[in-house]
């Protein structure tokens, strides 16, 4: 079934095109959901490969095009951007507007199991099936065959998992401030989304968590780069927890060749952090997805 | 009389420092104003120079920071950014929420002369002579001597025309889709404003105009930049009347070397406009502020 995703706005940016698209999702229970791409200028003679750009909390389509800088160096390298949403929208369930950490704009990037969110949240679905889809219907010059994840906090979760669950799909993830291991009792923000939206909570969130994930890959090719800054608020509240996704990746023999994670010293969780380090991530990607 | 300037919050960002600051302005009648101001990493060195960014309608202190992508360039060359709001907050004055772009967010940089507005509108004064002042206060390693000015539409506007009141005291000035011609009868935002803050109206307007102040700088060495996009529908509803400003400039003796305006094929009004020509223009502001 097609989706009939329809081009909402167009700007030129970089030499490229920046549009916004809207569709109505199977997959999110027919909520509408809207996306932006960036088409490198490059698009108009050769394929270009495809990056993608999960938000955090709070965020939506629109907060990593704007305050990431993350345009100016995709399009040098000729690089499409693709930014989902965050959560489904509007989608009606009772109570997904009264937190900031959990409904709307707080999707998790997993699918619900628990039937009160199970018919709409279901992101990670949205992100490695149905966002293709759309995109291919596009008709625009992109080689899906060549893609990657980059995130940021939630985000940052959602392209580490995603990537690690799908080796065969991306070629690399990186993350900004990732919540790097959500089913640990310590991080709030896991335990409330992973009890609200699986029906086995933490124990069933262990399987969309970046540091059980990297265990269940040793010895595949696997390349990932991640930052986060010592002066992060949420990284002093144990949100995060680098540290344990670092120790089980080193467990499971990856060196830092494979997997990369840097504390960034005086930075915080920002966007500033962020588009500081923007240019590092692009060009890390930018090596995996130069080849054919 | 000490302004009392607090800082609100601090961000490490591209190895310097993003600061936001607050104090109650006497030349905005008394209310409180905020701005940022980026430090870059050099002026632990040396004294920086000072690039002000003024931004459009409905946007605050926050927008060219977060938009722009202006940061990353400045901290390569080691130039400093102030970034001011774009009116007084709450001033209380009636009917200053009721457009979009007059009042509120629509300080056009001038100041009123109605007395309806002329307590706390002064956006002039406040640029030109109490910010310098908030921010020598402040106590960081800037050389305000060296001091360009930049912004976008509302705020192309302000750069231009304050930098061409004050040749001595600014060494260049940019803009992006500037409202180049206020006072001309076919700029409906200039009518706007100047009817209502000034009681001279469109014609008292003209002194704070930068086609006719272009004029009345014959002779004098200038340096300004400005890039428009020819899909901005504000260039195309005749808002920003670049041809105007270049035909003026041309009479009054100025080659390319000293006003150069381009247009920018299709591009249009957006931050996506904004952020793709930033490079170049941090790159202009610094071969002028580079010299002591």
């Amino acid at each position: 079934m097609p989706l009939n995703v329809e081009k909402i706005s167009s700007n030129r940016a970089f030499g490229g095109e920046f549009n916004k698209y809207k569709f109505n999702s199977p997959v999110l229970g027919g909520t509408t959901t809207q996306f932006n791409v960036f088409i490198p200028a490059q698009a108009s003679e050769k394929l270009s490969p495809v990056l993608y750009y999960f938000a955090g909390l709070t965020c939506n389509e629109d907060t990593g095009a704007w305050k990431g800088g993350f345009i100016r160096d995709a399009a040098e390298e000729g690089i499409a951007l693709v930014f989902p949403d965050t959560s489904p929208r509007g989608a009606g369930v009772e109570g997904e507007d009264e937190s900031w950490d959990f409904g709307s704009a707080a999707g998790f990037y997993i699918n619900a199991t628990n039937s009160k969110w199970s018919k709409q949240y279901n992101m990670y679905d949205h992100i490695v099936k149905e966002l293709p889809e759309a995109i291919k219907e596009l008709g625009i010059a992109l080689d899906l065959s060549r893609s990657s994840l980059m995130g940021h906090s939630m985000g940052g979760h959602g392209a580490l998992s995603i990537y690690l669950k799908n080796l065969d799909k991306f070629r690399s993830a990186s993350a900004f401030s990732a919540i790097f291991n959500p089913s640990n009792p310590e991080c709030q923000w896991g335990r409330k989304a992973f009890s609200g939206y699986l029906n086995g909570g933490q124990e069933e969130g262990k399987s969309s968590d970046a540091t059980e994930l990297i265990r269940t890959v040793k010895g595949q090719k696997v390349a990932i780069l991640a930052d986060y800054g010592d002066a992060d608020k949420f990284y002093q509240e144990k949100q995060l927890l680098p540290e344990n996704f670092v120790a089980a990746a080193k467990e499971a023999g990856f060196d830092e060749s494979q997997v990369q994670v840097r504390s960034r010293p005086g930075y915080d969780h920002s966007y500033y952090f962020i588009s500081t380090f923007a240019p590092a991530h692009i060009k890390f990607h930018a090596q995996h997805l130069r080849e054919y």
